[in-house]
């Protein structure tokens, strides 16, 4: 297996062994002649289970059935999946729509396929292997999304301060453990609060492990705790990835998100979103971003066990709104900018020239 | 067993055969000549199971381990539990402290036990049975309740319009029982959404079941979905007990309250607070409520099964605090006040004259 550090041209910055597992092997998927190596998120932290997919089917499946989740890590996953296709253009085709229908809101998947379908394109024309094109065109991605967190993470690390505890919600991916490993570098010691994020517990599973690993003391509270620690005292900061940033700042994020940016603003704490790659310049505010609402029923269980009488209902939004006067700052890999400034991002100096996400 | 309506006074208002199951059964425990009968409420709604308890050792594990919860419900089962104790003097102090010992932060259950002994006192003075005295203390006290109750339901019911979908948190027991029976006697449609109430789950199993058995629409969302559903403008008022008011309008209540009742004034939506007996008159403000933690681990497991790494710490305060300003009004058996002035329920026109909880 490769050295993921080299691969991601992050030599000198950390070392891969100083990297939490979460992002050596969740964070993003792997190709391995022939085989998308995945990291099984559902079985965390209990048990470290790969999968590993040969298929097309195989990777589609497992995005679907949360294996492996957020935008940019299944973006890379799929990107994977789609050289499993083979090298018909046909087959590439229809490999990629069945990709992108495992989550068909998802920006970052639709550019990672139009890419990847490019770059096919120009192989086939010019003779080539159309499946190293695909592989070339994602390691590039998974490389830039590395250098674009590990920024992001950076910049984000010099808004903490020591002794600081840090609330969390839902897990935030790459940009969130590299914060991390910067503040540890720096030797900023903070207490990584973890919202659990029902219904799917990826505050208690995997951002709790992700923060346990990277050094820090790692607590675990429910949904709906925050506020009366921000009034006891015991929280300094809120921090969050975001699945979408407008480009009035307005923040799309994991369900709760936005109750714990309104308790942030109400104990007059800030709330700092990690959105490395920028905002979204086809979503202008709140009204261009449609909310997915998932079955409820994955609310009436808890632990496999059904907890609610038959015949009610769970309501899921999957995703809330948190709109920009809440938001302190956003952090991406060009710059912190201020939420009514974010839409500056795209005239500012690239930090990668020519990223793909 | 005994009809219940005609035991509590209530006949007339309501036929036992429309009360939810919760309040016939769980609400208040029985006592079925000497056997305390308490239906199990965390294998509700699945099983309906009751515990029959022959000791006083049985009736303080069943509070210990949550088979009966709610500041009331608990006190009454361990008033019919004090009646398990014999005659012996001695026994009957020592049975005291050791149901008080189940939750020592309990003002009813201090107030329930010291009736109780108070009563005993005079019985053994005049040589009357010990145990029918305290029997009869409690079923006194258990038919203010459901009176109480019912008033304060019938008033917090006026607050409400046919239509409305209500928020609550938590299951607030008798008061909210009898609001929806009212609600559902003038013909008010109400949508019941219930926070699920992580980490025992009482708002998914206990709320959602009550709605359900009053005739009501009932939906479970997580601990961390109020707010986005405001913003959506799918919730119109947000309703729940008080674990305790305070003089200054102070509510305490589960976890989890504090931040729904933020979530409310943020999208202008009234917080209707229930408490059917009023203020403690020995809580002037937040300064006086000691909020109870708990142990952590609670919050690690979910349906029984470890969620996060082993390492990881759970926080777990039971309780929160919602400051006066966040409170739309108090309800109560004396009436509706503003939590500004609550404290005039000491001096207003009783409802039961000589109340024990």
């Amino acid at each position: 297996m490769a050295i993921l550090d080299n691969k991601l041209g992050l030599e000198g910055e950390f070392k891969e062994s100083d990297l939490p597992l979460l992002i050596r092997r969740a964070g993003m998927a792997e190709w391995d002649d022939g085989v998308v190596r995945i990291l099984d998120r559902r079985e965390l932290p209990l048990e470290v289970q790969y999968l590993e997919c040969r298929t097309v089917e195989e990777v589609a499946n497992a995005i679907e059935n949360m294996a492996i989740q957020g935008a940019f890590s299944l973006s890379i996953a799929a990107g994977y999946g789609l050289a499993l296709a083979g090298s018909d253009a046909q087959a590439i085709q229809l490999s990629a729509a069945r990709l992108i229908n495992t989550r068909p809101t998802g920006l970052a998947l639709h550019r990672m396929m139009a890419a990847c379908l490019a770059r096919v394109d120009v192989a086939l024309g010019e003779g080539e292997d159309p499946v190293r094109a695909i592989i070339d065109t994602v390691d590039k991605a998974a490389a830039d999304l590395a250098r674009q967190g590990w920024k992001t993470g950076q910049r984000a690390a010099s808004l903490l301060e020591d002794g600081m505890s840090i609330l969390t919600h839902c897990f935030p991916d790459r940009s969130y453990a590299y914060l991390l490993m910067e503040a540890r570098r720096e030797g900023k010691n903070l207490t990584i609060i973890c919202s659990e994020t029902r219904p799917y517990l990826q505050g208690a599973r995997l951002t709790s492990l992700c923060a346990q690993q990277a050094g820090f003391d790692a607590k675990v509270i429910t949904d709906g705790m925050s506020a009366y620690l921000m009034r006891r005292g015991d929280i300094d900061a809120f921090v969050t990835a975001a699945d979408r940033v407008c480009m009035d700042g307005t923040v799309c994020n994991k369900i709760g998100t936005y109750q714990h940016a309104l308790a942030a603003r109400a104990h007059d704490l800030p709330y700092y979103t990690l959105r490395q790659s920028g905002p979204d310049r086809e979503s202008a505010g709140e009204a261009d971003v449609e909310v997915e609402i998932r079955s409820g029923d994955a609310i009436l269980y808890c632990g496999g066990e059904r907890t609610a009488p038959e015949g009610v209902q769970g309501l899921y939004p999957s995703f809330d709104i948190t709109p920009p006067d809440l938001v302190s700052a956003i952090v991406t890999d060009r710059g912190i900018f201020l939420p009514r400034e974010i839409n500056t991002y795209i005239d500012s100096k690239p930090f990668i020239e020519d990223a793909i996400l």
